[in-house]
């Protein structure tokens, strides 16, 4: 922030001012007092300065709708959608998404760090806000054909990029538990950065969870059942309640919600393909089921916003609060929660689920062609029999 | 930390290595789910490495007790206790609190930034976590004959300085909200430095609080309303409870604590006597208050620790978590919360209200003679009446 922005700001915010926007009579979803109240938020420069009694350059009067804060998706991988950061901007932010934390797994899995390079480019050039990590574990097991092998030191320069917020989920838990020595380096050049490092630890418990939580992993995504989500919560990680394609879990756990461990708890999606994002949307699917499931409207905005916010270290986002960015929803009502307008940095993106911003598509050139079998032919397809039966794995 | 302390960290967690130490049987107050449970908890380099079922090769049997994360006074001017850290130290630990966030305005208004090294110094040997804050208002009114001036270029080397947490308590309120070039520089200045910025805004409410916020400022002590503290929470600053030696807010504050916004309300002394701790106690009190008041004894050993830690940044402690510091305090019960045993780091320090370690006195030196006054005689404190009446301050 420049000097005279901060002075424009805190002008605007003492009514010597006139605002670039004001919204106007809205129901303000407050999650410091944990309140609802009725008023305007003044926006200039792409932040929040000040709720109350606002003028502004520009109106919207928003009598009846709510604002909560922009919605903070705490996990999700884009490639899972199939599609671009500037179609995962489209594809989310009309249901009230300002904010994503973007694993970016999948790419580097195929295209190693040049992969990542180029999600960090379109994530800038994108409208919503992608905070990247770098993948802890490319390939995820060292049975797998990937098309990377991101060592220790392959990850210090990404840690070392202020864009990156920390390393993505550490998938290797067996590495962690047994104090493998190639993934303590791991451990040790995010701690070396002061970057956070995500979990993703199914099914363990006992002394094996508290080693991997010992190495300061900050959440997990992969709880489904109370009993995971109890037993990480009192290992000091954040729940990432998941609500994807395929894995359904926020149901699951909104029973061990409790009013002293909900600001533990976080909203994701994982993998959540276009199909389930234009049918059933996006964290406005999640916050109608908390509410379904007798969780309080606030909590859940609060679980929305905030909560990801300070699990991590988003300190310019989570509230509508002066000095804050201008990531603002209004919802229809606190049950629908269906998104009218959506602001991100002050501007509206999207109004009644259309999204406002020209999507400009980065140059994909770099992790172009990387589908690579020259050995390809249709008799690969074949079923090789050598009898009627053949094994076949579960698909549920 | 090393990389072959990580790896032990995680073979203790792990059930392969042998604890330091573990305390056995005792009733887990978990910050993280809320719940209070049976265990050991397990330690090891100064590090809680795990809790469950745990071996040590020193074990302290803690049957009956309850443990809770060593407490933090979210702010306090040691000096007012008119003590040296390494006594404020001893004061303090006995009743269970492991760190404070150190403000040393009247140290720095004395003597300048040979008063704050010499506390930073001191700090360091303490016992005691003392986490300091560089004061931003020195002298607090340009009417004071303060032994020091320190302008925005003044606080760049202590706010580059990694034990500095960031600027102290925001005196200059009038000088935020009128946007005043001199205090623009200072708030640049700990934004550069991507440091906090504590506040003090007695009073002030409405456009004039916006304006207060939109600067950054992180907390406030100085509530003594509920509605003051309604408004701060709502412009997103945390709220310091005081309770000390002349201001008594923390119970007319308690009605105002919610099951949505009890995350954002730390417990503070800002100034408290000897007399008052020994009397009294310190945030034992605090947590007495609470309980009493009817606050859920998990809610309020949060405010005592987990808060202040998110709060203030202190990623390395909060909760009886895997990996981070072993500051525990065991106490009788979760009603009178009287600490019979206190560990700073894994060290048991404090016992049965008796402080363990060797006090060393710090080189004081550099802060010595700082009572100025060459002209100094009896005839001075004379009353030099004119008629038989005089003007007299009223003192509570």
């Amino acid at each position: 922030m420049k000097r005279e922005d901060l002075k424009k700001l805190i002008d605007v915010a003492a009514g010597r001012e006139v605002a670039d926007l004001v919204i106007k009579n809205c129901r303000i979803v407050d999650v410091g007092s944990g309140e609802i109240r009725q008023g305007d938020i003044a926006i200039v420069q792409g932040l929040i300065a000040g709720t109350g009694d606002y003028e502004g350059r520009e109106v919207l009067d928003a009598r009846g709708l709510y604002a909560i804060p922009g919605m903070i998706d705490a996990h999700i991988h884009i490639e899972s959608a199939f599609v671009t950061p500037e179609e995962i901007s489209r594809l989310l932010v009309p249901f009230g998404t300002t904010t994503i934390i973007a694993d970016s797994h999948e790419i580097a899995n195929v295209a190693g760090l040049t992969g990542l390079a180029y999600l960090l480019d379109a994530a800038d050039k994108a409208t919503l806000h992608i905070e990247c990590v770098v993948p802890s574990c490319v390939p995820a097991t060292p049975f797998e054909n990937a098309g990377a092998i991101l060592e220790a030191e392959d990850l210090e320069a990404p840690l070392a990029d202020e864009r990156i917020l920390g390393l993505g989920e550490f998938m290797n838990f067996p590495g962690i538990i047994h104090a493998d020595p190639a993934v303590l380096d791991k451990i040790m050049a995010a701690k070396k950065a002061n970057k956070l490092i995500d979990g993703h630890s199914p099914g363990i418990s006992g002394k094996e969870l508290c080693a991997y939580a010992s190495a300061g992993i900050l959440a997990d995504h992969e709880c489904s059942t109370r009993e995971e989500m109890q037993e990480r919560l009192a290992n000091g990680m954040y729940i990432l309640m998941r609500q994807g394609s395929a894995c359904h879990n926020l149901e699951d756990l909104l029973p061990m919600v409790t009013e002293r461990n909900a600001r533990r708890c976080l909203l994701c999606s994982d993998d959540r393909q276009p199909k389930t994002i234009l049918e059933e949307g996006h964290l406005d699917d999640h916050l109608r089921k908390c509410v379904k499931h007798g969780i309080h409207p606030v909590t859940a905005v609060q679980m929305a916003s905030l909560n990801a916010a300070e699990a991590f270290g988003l300190k310019d986002r989570g509230g509508l609060f002066p000095g804050k960015r201008a990531d603002i929803t209004l919802v229809n009502n606190l049950g629908e929660f269906k998104a009218k307008h959506v602001f991100i940095d002050g501007v509206e993106v999207a109004r009644d689920g259309r999204y406002l911003p020209q999507v400009e598509g980065a140059d994909i050139s770099p992790v172009r062609s990387s589908v690579q079998d020259k050995h390809f032919s249709i008799d690969k397809l074949k079923l090789k029999q050598k009898s009627r039966k053949v094994h076949a794995v579960d698909i549920p």
